[in-house]
């Protein structure tokens, strides 16, 4: 069996490693394929084995450097690891030096290099780096880093610092949050097409800065593989698209998105607050709803994502549409009380992953959505989460278990700088 | 940026799935990209997009119907979710039921389609399918269905089926066994290239048993996306490859993996067990030993994965082999003690996968080897693990926290039968 798979003779994996090298040098997002194909033109396309397509899915990098965060605009990877941290350094030269070694060794990582190029591995030394990615290939890796409104109390020195009107979340309606998984005055969001990539980035992230912070707490995703015939919008574990009118393309992020001079700070032009909710469903209890009240309750259609108004996922919601005087979409489903139109225009940049914990204390399937989303100020969030959290028919089938708000500095232009360096000047 | 990734304008994703659904229909391996490439042959190959190789990695499939259950001799797929359940059923016209139920399911699930073929979704009624899956394609899923010991009580009257000599594991050196994560009457290990299909197929098998089986333990893996240049046997998460020396190919199954007549029991003859062990590891005290002493640990170099007597990955190790006297392969490293040389011929076909759960309940990495191994009886893992559970110089560094065996019955030959038939004639 394991010799049926079409062999990809004309293609071996060395040569096209090869052939990509000189194209993986250039500072734009890369894809291995093209150059090796090219290289094979003159003889009949080579069916290509599962591991060539992974070996051609391993070579897709994202530039570290830019006027943004990386892992924001980013089509969504396939796995996440959200991690955040609480820094236990007493001074603020440590936090400083924190700041400056993640952000080389996060420019090494997303490049697929193990971290410590200015300190090579000796085999008498402790391991530099942890070795288990060790030429898996950059995988899309992203890291996005964020600060908690915490970071900016008095134990630093960095109260000025402090984006305007940053702040925790306020408590609202539908949540039921863990202490243990709340706030931090760090956190890191890796994501990656290999879940061992996006794991080794964080563990080593975590490792080389333990005399100074301390994971609090973390959350594993996936499914954003949305790689079969008919879908391009992934499911969450409700069963339903989602993410089918999410902001995106240049206009929505320049007015949604990314911050400007409101935040009072030049580190954040550029820059986004991430909002992170760790939302338990309640899976048997929404398993044993009928689908027609499912579909209510979201206001589209389970098996192709149309909004109950229309026949195709992408039709616009009709809010105005009624059948005997009855709303067809409801105004308390998901859709209408999330919908920009029914908010002032108002969008957020939602990035979530789906993400299951196995078992719970009394033997459930412990499984949801780790929310995330970036967006130019908290209060966009906030301004849909009060709605939601009061009016939501899908309120039944979750709860908000997990909840932190980031202020996501701009990018680093270029080699020689690193996040928060403004803050040590 | 979004845009920026090279376009497949000449390989529409609908002309792709159009073009190979007729290959689809063939029972064996199936990938889908020699018949997208094919009809473009006559135009330059384009590059492809990320998209695009997902969605042939997703067009992957195995037949479910065969000689030997699939997900054994199967090449490992991405990602685990193996679980294992209690039979919570009065009579064994329930469990009956549950076998032949799960039978038809898992051939669905493994075709890529929602469960309840034969139950069509109706939108007034309860979802037979929870909808997550829904159009991600097959994604190589295997679905491997095991027995344990308990089974075979007097619950069911199911005493006479026993195999011969199959019981729980003995207690052995080195175990800090959690009688959370012991045994099950059933367990489920299922593969796939995407966790949320993986995921999707045991959930919908243990909802459709929900009257019947409880699960009792979960381990989602991850880990063997070897997708890199230069890697083509997976790392663990102490940064070591693990598998080089694996029994694979034709003669070795016979030999080490398939069982014959020896169990006395025709449903075993082309059966095998399944010995699951979840490994926990220290992973911050591994992670500052010294290289050095890492590979003597080992027995093999870290970057390469060579044996310590050789330069490369598969040079056959020589544990003869001396320095001024001294062995370069310990008699105590794990490839010493683990290796057929050193065990009258003794072979395992290993089929583990990494896992991480986050943080355990004092803040460090909860993380380490879900270790699936597949042998022709017990007493090949309960050789070895005793041989490595005294000596190992690993056992520093690892405990086995969970334990399972498994009698994982021959395949169905053709649709009509379930696992299990057998015993209820």
């Amino acid at each position: 069996m394991s010799e049926s798979i079409p062999a990809a003779d004309t293609l071996s994996r060395r040569t096209f490693f090869n052939g990509t090298a000189a194209v993986a040098g250039v500072g734009g997002l890369v894809l291995g394929a093209g150059g090796a194909l090219a290289g094979t033109a003159a003889k009949a396309p080579a069916a290509l084995s599962d591991v060539d397509l992974m070996a051609q899915r391993a070579t897709l990098s994202y530039p570290f450097y830019g006027g943004h965060q990386a892992g924001i605009e980013t089509p969504p990877q396939d796995h996440l690891v959200f991690t955040a941290f609480d820094v236990t350094a007493l001074t603020a030269v440590e936090l400083q030096l924190v700041l400056a070694k993640w952000s080389a060794a996060m420019a090494e990582l997303t490049a697929g290099a193990p971290v410590g190029k200015i300190q090579p591995e000796r085999e008498q030394g402790i391991p530099v780096d942890t070795g288990e990615a060790t030429d898996m290939g950059p995988q899309g890796l992203t890291l996005t880093l964020g600060f908690g409104p915490s970071l900016f109390d008095e134990r630093f020195g960095l109260e000025k610092f402090k984006p305007l009107n940053f702040a925790d979340l306020p408590a609202m309606a539908g949540e039921s949050l863990n202490p243990a998984l709340m706030g931090g005055d760090l956190c890191i969001q890796a994501c990656a097409n290999d879940p061992q990539v996006a794991y080794h980035a964080v563990r080593n992230l975590a490792r080389m800065a333990r005399t100074a912070v301390r994971t609090k707490w973390t959350v594993l995703g996936f499914g954003r593989a949305s790689a079969g015939a008919a879908q391009s919008t992934p499911r969450n574990l409700m069963g339903f698209k989602d993410g089918t009118r999410n902001a995106s393309g240049g206009v929505d992020f320049d007015e949604h998105v990314w911050v400007g001079d409101e935040a009072g700070q030049p580190w954040m032009v550029g820059g986004s607050y991430l909002v992170a909710r760790k939302i338990h469903m309640l899976i048997e209890t929404w398993d044993e709803d009928p689908i027609g009240d499912q579909q209510s309750i979201f206001g589209r259609d389970k098996k192709q994502g149309a909004p109950l108004s229309g026949t195709a996922e992408h039709d616009v919601p009709d809010f105005h549409a009624t059948v005997d005087g009855t709303p067809v979409i409801a105004a308390d489903s998901h859709i209408a009380l999330a919908a920009h139109e029914n908010n002032n225009g108002l969008k957020i940049l939602r990035r979530g992953y789906n993400f299951t914990d196995g078992l719970d204390s009394v033997g459930r399937l412990d499984a949801g959505l780790m929310f995330l989303s970036f967006q130019k100020s908290p209060e966009q969030f906030i301004t849909l989460q009060r709605k939601l959290g009061s009016s939501d028919r899908l309120n039944e089938y979750i709860r908000h278990v997990g909840s932190g708000v980031f202020a996501v500095p701009a990018g680093i232009p270029a080699a020689g700088s690193y996040y928060g360096k403004e803050f040590f000047a």
